[in-house]
This record gives C-alpha cells, structure tokens and sequence, in this order.
C-alpha cells in the first residue's frame, strides 16, 4: 500500500500521458482536479493485487469518449462518485476497490479520483497495460471476465445501466453510441469482478510504473540528462524517430479521433520520413518518403509513444499540431497481448491494417511492462 | 375487468392497427403471439383506469424500433417477460400493473402479452391514444410524469436499464440509437408510475375502443356494410379519400421508417390525389395534383388511418405498396394533445411542418379518443 502525494500525481500524469500511446484523454485535467482533492484532504491508497481478497468485489473506473472533445467537455466533479453509487445500488452490495481500466492518460487518473471520493483503495495494475480505444481490449474480457453489470454517466446526471450484455464488444457498440450521445464524453464504472479474477488476468504493478516513468522524466529535466533514455531504462523499447511534425489528419468520428500524421527526421532521423495513423492511440508507424509507407517500424499491440523533445511531455492525440519537436519511442506490450487469441482482438487486422504483420519488439525480463 | 379472449385479439388487433395510423408496428405477428398465449392456458385480465390503486406500481411495456425492421426480426418470445423482471430487479419491488405506451399497431398487443406472461393487470388506457414515432410524445411525459427508471432488452438477452435520464427526448435520443445497436427492434418497460400518475394523464379506455373498431369492422366484414361507416360509428371523425396507392417512397433510417406516398381518387376522389408524409406514423396529409401538395386536410396530432378497401384490414407503414386500394379516414385525436403545450410536442412542427396549421377535426361528446 503507498499514499498517492501530490508529487506521485505530477509523476503520474507523465507517465500516464507517456504510456497512452497518444490517448486515454489527456492527463492535464484529472491531474488539476486530482490535485485539488488532495488539497482537499482526501486521501487514495494503492493496493498491490497481491493483497487484494478473492472475493472482493472490484469495478474499474475510466472515461469513454474522443480526447479532442474531453479537452472541451469538462467533467462536473461528482461523476465518479455518481457511477460508483449507481453501479453499487444495482449490485446491492458495496464495492471494495476499484480498479483502472487502462493505465493511459486520464484513465490513469480516473480511478484515482474515485477511489478518494468513495474512500476505496485502487489496484495496482490496469486492463491493458496502456490506453487501447475500444472496450474488448482488455486482458480482462479477452481471458473471459464478463463486461456486466456496468454503470455510465455523464455530466448531466444521466444514468443508464448495462444489466447485461452478452460480450465486450456488443458493450463497444452500445457503449460507444451511448457516449456519443452523451456528448462525446461519458465516465463508467464497470464490470463488478472478483478479487481472483482481477488479480489473474490484470497487468499487475502498473499504476507504480506509471509513475516510475514520470519520475523518470521530471528526474532528467531537473539534471537536464536526455528523457528518451530515462524512458526507455524504466520501459524497455527503443527510440524509432526523432523530428517535427509536419502534417496532421485528424477526425472526431463516431465517437472516436482518428487520423494520421506524417513527421520529418531531425539530427540523425533526417531524410526520413515517419507515418503514424491512430484511432484515438497510436496504432501504427512506418518509415517511408513524405508521401509514402515504406517500412513499419512498430505496430500495435506494442506502444508508439510521442514526447515533446524540449519538455519530455506527452503528446497525446488531441495535441497533435504542425510543427511540434518530437521523439517517438517504441515500448514492449504486456505479455497478456502477446498471446494468438489477444492479438485477434488487439493485434494491427484488428484495427483495419491486415497488411501489417507484428513482430514483438524485444523485452527485457523485469523491465518496463509485465 | 374484463378477460381477453381469443376473439377479443382478432378485433384489438385490426382496431389497433387503424388507431395505429400506420405505425405501432404490424399487430399480426403480436396477435398470432398472443393467440398462441391464450391457447397454452394463460389469461389477461383488462383493469379499468379507476380501480388503480393510487400507489400501485405501473410500468408501460412496448416496442421501440422500424416498423419495416420488426416484421423480419422476430421476437424469441421471452423479452416481455425478460424487461418487466429487469425493471422490478432494479427497483427492488414489483410490478402492480402493465399499462399500454401506445393504443396502435404492435404496441397494443405487447402489454396484453407482457400482461398473461407475468400475470399482471392490463390498464385499460394509454400514452397516446393512437401511435407516435418517438417517446417524449406521450400524455404522461408532457404532463411532467418522469421517464425512468426503465429496462430495454433485445432478443439477445441483452438488458439495458436506463436509472436516471434528465428528460424524455434525452429517452428519445438514448433509447433510439441502442435501438439501432439493437437491430432496430427493442422491447422497453418504463416508466415506474404511481397509480395516481397514471390515472390522471393517461387516455381512458382506449383498449376497450381499439376492441370496439375491430369489433366494427368484423361485423362490417360479416353483414358486408360498409367498413368506413363503421369505424367513424365508433370512433367520430371523416373520410378523407378513397383511391389507390400510385407511389411509395420509404426508407429505414436512424431507426424509423421515413417516407411519402401518393394515391390517385377512386369513385368520388376521381381525378384528386393524395400524399402522406410518415416517419413510422402518418403525419400529414395534403390534397393535390400528382405532383404538388396544394392543401392540408388533416395533419397530428389528429389520426390519419388507412384500410384496405376490400376487407377494412389496416394499412401499416411497412405494408405500403403500389396498387392498394385503400380508404383513408381522418380521426380527431385526445384532447390531451389539443393543449397549446401538448401541441409543441406532437403538433405538425414538431414533425418538421412548421408550415402546417393544425385545424382540430371537430368531436362529438362521449365518441372516439377522450
């Protein structure tokens, strides 16, 4: 168990931001509102998974909806509150901990949130070990957790509950038209598991990553040492460009932002051009020409992380403008993904490229991802 | 209290399709349903307004979707049974009484069929008095009855419970677009109402009058006098046009059916024509050449009703097909949708006609829709 401090948030918000891949929604609000709370004298706990009971009765908590509209949309503040109380009452019986559906962006915030305003502690790990955009990509509902009962609200104080349904993506397709006409934006509280399955099929210990992560880049902006190193001995991966960003598509469209953008090479990437397309996250990247997809150079299920090269900032999607200095760095996914049924669900065919074939970008044991 | 009988479901299935003014969905499917409900042993009971207990529990139950989609999309015959134990689970009590949403098409015979499977009490009114494509044109939700809590399933078992939506066109837009995830038919339970609420805004024994047009027809269709005379006998109201039908335009979009239709004079309407506007119901009729629309001679909230010339069978939305001769009726709707605030809601301009000037159809006392 460790106290999140105020500090641990500013740490946070990096790492999550860094490990979003480009979405979860960008950081900046829920640290702002996190930190608030704290000065409030709320207080959040992180519990490894290792401590948490098999029968207890844990929900994750996290955002649905496109980034480019959360940075317009603002939460009202007792939304959190509201989902829990809503999904408690449908259940009958409390909720003991609550859980973090993606450890990307604001969704590593959200259940931090919750947790302080309902006064349950969160679990130390995440359903994707980064921010995917649909729901049925979670090591959760891909191992056979049920994506039911689930509660979804939005600012307004509208409340619907998902009884049941008969699998996760049947949930991304209700779900998602849900939020879009919730504005874009909603908050959920979902599935209700059992202590024994959160801590078998969870990417354990990433909450403390996160964190990790952002230490590692506020460290290296204090002794002004390179942040794509201090990433990278935290995460494992590599740097696969470095340059500015020189064209950005990007659409809201049904409930999502999707696009691409192309980068141009600086300092030992020039010449080089780099695509990446995204739905939300980044999905893909390819070397090529200005106009051409030569080489994929890193592809989803791992992550295609983007930092300010002067601020070793996250860049998430919604930020994306002409002229942005950026590294990109490519990082090993949870094993969970690695597997032949998860990359069905999470793999590049799954978002539409099955042209691209994924290679698992090597790991080391003990680093970075579990 | 009155029991339905066999007998009973082969009137209020041709009265409710008249009174469905060409929405409501087709009441075929529900009545063979029904009957087949009857003749395994089951019985409904029809309750007059006032014997409602004033705290008793109500809940409508209905059909929300395409009526084009609903006569391919089967029901597995378990949903009524599924969503009014759905909403009693969320509540936490039961369910004293079914009432009826809308008094056509489909929509008439669902409460029957909710009713006899969960041996409850059918309130002998509804919402509406006759159909309406979208929710929040109802009595109760114009006279400030709340819309939920409310259950929504699908032939799949999936089972959504709306617990708190700010107003009944937030139902409207929610409800509709899981409709389409749901395939365009879904079966709705809501609202929870008080005895008291029910009484005082629904429309009074209109399952009683949707028995009493069939009833006319059918004994029109026995003693071959004409059908016409005999539905306004029962419920007041005119002939607006005899003909057939000569052009049918008709699209299944965002979950209902949208569409105009022409029909060119038969007999005295020789050398007039007819066009229809519909999204699910008929909205507005206007006289006119084959080409233009050059006058309104009847528009909502009243009914706009169409029989098939030969057998008084109602003509539904879905069934429109060139070369039906029909007869067309023009029906005066409740009095609860005569109020200035009742007519923003159901009025033509809500429908998109602000051009239309709504010309109450004169009534007579103690005849037709109160």
């Amino acid at each position: 168990m460790w106290n999140v401090t105020q500090d641990d948030i500013e740490a946070m918000a990096i790492g999550a931001g860094i490990l979003g891949t480009g979405g979860g929604g960008s950081p900046y609000i829920g640290r702002l509102r996190m930190q608030e709370i704290l000065k409030q004298g709320y207080t959040v706990q992180i519990m490894p998974l290792e401590e948490l009971a098999d029968d207890a009765r844990v929900c994750e908590v996290g955002w649905m909806g496109a980034p480019t509209v959360g940075v317009e949309k603002l939460p009202n503040g007792d939304e959190s509150v509201h989902v829990v109380a809503a999904l408690e009452e449908y259940i009958g019986h409390k909720i003991d901990a609550i859980a973090c559906s993606e450890v990307g962006g604001a969704n590593s915030i959200a259940p931090l949130e919750a947790g302080a305003l309902t006064n349950k502690p969160v679990v130390d790990g995440d359903a994707m070990g980064r921010a995917f955009p649909e729901m049925q990509m979670s090591t959760l509902f891909i191992n056979g957790v049920g994506c039911t009962p689930a509660a979804m609200v939005d600012e307004k104080g509208n409340t619907v509950i998902f009884g049941h349904l008969t699998d996760s993506r049947t949930f991304e397709k209700f779900g998602r038209d849900l939020c879009v006409q919730m504005g874009c934006v909603s908050l959920l509280a979902l599935p209700v598991m059992s202590g024994a399955d959160v801590k078998a099929h969870s990417v354990p210990r990433t909450l403390t990553l996160v964190k990790k992560v952002g230490d590692a880049v506020l460290h290296a902006r204090t002794v002004k040492s390179p942040f794509v190193d201090a990433v990278l001995d935290v995460t494992g991966g590599k740097e696969i460009f470095a340059g500015k960003l020189i064209d950005v598509q990007r659409r809201t469209i049904a409930g999502f932002a999707r696009g691409e953008l192309v980068a141009e090479g600086l300092g030992s990437y020039r010449g080089d051009f780099l695509h990446i397309a995204f739905q939300n996250e980044n999905l893909v990247a390819w070397r090529g020409n200005r106009d051409s997809r030569d080489e994929v150079v890193a592809c989803v299920p791992d992550l295609i992380c983007m930092l300010e090269s002067d601020t070793g900032e996250p860049i998430t999607t919604e930020q994306l403008r002409y002229g942005l200095r950026i590294n990109i760095l490519a990082i090993p996914c949870t094993d969970k993904f690695r597997t032949e049924k998860a990359l069905k669900v999470v793999g590049p065919a799954a978002f539409g490229y099955p042209e691209v074939t994924y290679n698992p970008l090597p790991k080391r044991p003990g680093q970075g991802i579990e």
